[in-house]
């Protein structure tokens, strides 16, 4: 059985990653979300085990001293990390994941597993980003400004992805990702192989 | 604007490449067909113009003298080729171009055009390679026995390829290489950007 691809979706906060995200499970029923562990306190319609595995400072501290996360980040002095050991089984068992990162987290990812395919989703302008975040409505000014200037950070890193897909709407974002997926797989460097040319027995 | 994209299909003779791809074109309409050179003569149902450029031994030989191919090709006796002005005058023009063209072809593609993607079309199994070559009907036992040994070669070289498709059904192979086109599209090296982060007003 082939590997599983390891999918890493990047982008400033309030692009839409998870709008997007959701549309392209919808797509791929076979993709699977790799949740990530947070010491963010949960929003109101977030779900432990679902959205992310909530955790507390403590415990996120021992698993990086025992080197267990593939990639961790702090974020607006949160911790979030995503554990080796889940990946690694679920790539073994040929499940596709996604992994929704931030870019300090996505370049972790390709040290450290360069089979990794690293998309990047961008606004279709700095005005259509800024006006999510504002329409939001959970931004102050400060924050409004902070994530702003973050999100200009973000986005000069898109040249170290490999791929850059345009939010300029939900669904063609992610059909674009649904191709990157389905590209992947058919590439001959990841094992992509014809018939036994043997003979027409098999 | 960006430059179009230059996508290669190969395959072995009797994979189905012709029915794959009228079926890309009705999912990419803005996808182009690269029209060969060819000394062979037409089938029946073949038209100068639409399917290839038909030309006669001389005019060929005196296109190799003035190196005006991007490849070409000698196939059964017959002479197959592609105009490098064509090709390099519509890819300027943004133009996604496909040549249909055998393997032979692609690697002269391949080596002088390095940024072409390179797909190459296999079936599902030998012993269906060989009932749809026999069941074309238009193969006595020697030329079947030929295509089945050349089949066999081509197949080989297809770890030369970026992407290998699987025919095992003409709307999904088609589908395949469409996302393969889009992928490519969505590429960070091959010069997708988000918008500049200067500021919000541009």
């Amino acid at each position: 059985m082939a590997a599983g691809l390891l999918v890493v979706l990047s982008g400033p906060s309030g692009v839409g990653k998870g709008t997007v995200c959701r549309q392209l499970f919808q797509l791929r029923p076979s993709l699977q979300l790799s949740l990530s562990l947070t010491t963010r306190p949960p929003r109101p319609e977030e779900k432990d085990g679902r959205d992310y595995e909530f955790t507390s400072p403590s415990r996120f501290q021992k698993l990086i001293s025992g080197d267990a996360f593939l990639e961790w980040a702090v974020v607006y002095g949160h911790y979030y990390g995503t554990l080796k050991e889940t990946v690694e089984a679920n790539l073994d068992r040929g499940i596709d994941l996604l992994l929704e990162i931030d870019v300090q987290g996505a370049l972790q990812v390709r040290r450290r597993l360069e089979e990794a395919v690293l998309v990047f989703l961008a606004p279709p302008s700095m005005e259509a980003l800024r006006s999510r975040i504002a329409g939001r409505g959970t931004e102050d000014a400060v924050h409004l400004n902070r994530r702003l200037k973050a999100a200009r950070q973000e986005l000069s890193a898109y040249h170290l992805y490999d791929y850059l897909v345009i939010n300029d709407g939900v669904e063609d974002a992610a059909a674009s990702i649904s191709a990157i997926i389905e590209a992947e797989k058919c590439k001959v460097k990841r094992g992509a192989r014809p018939p036994a040319p043997g003979g027409e027995k098999r």
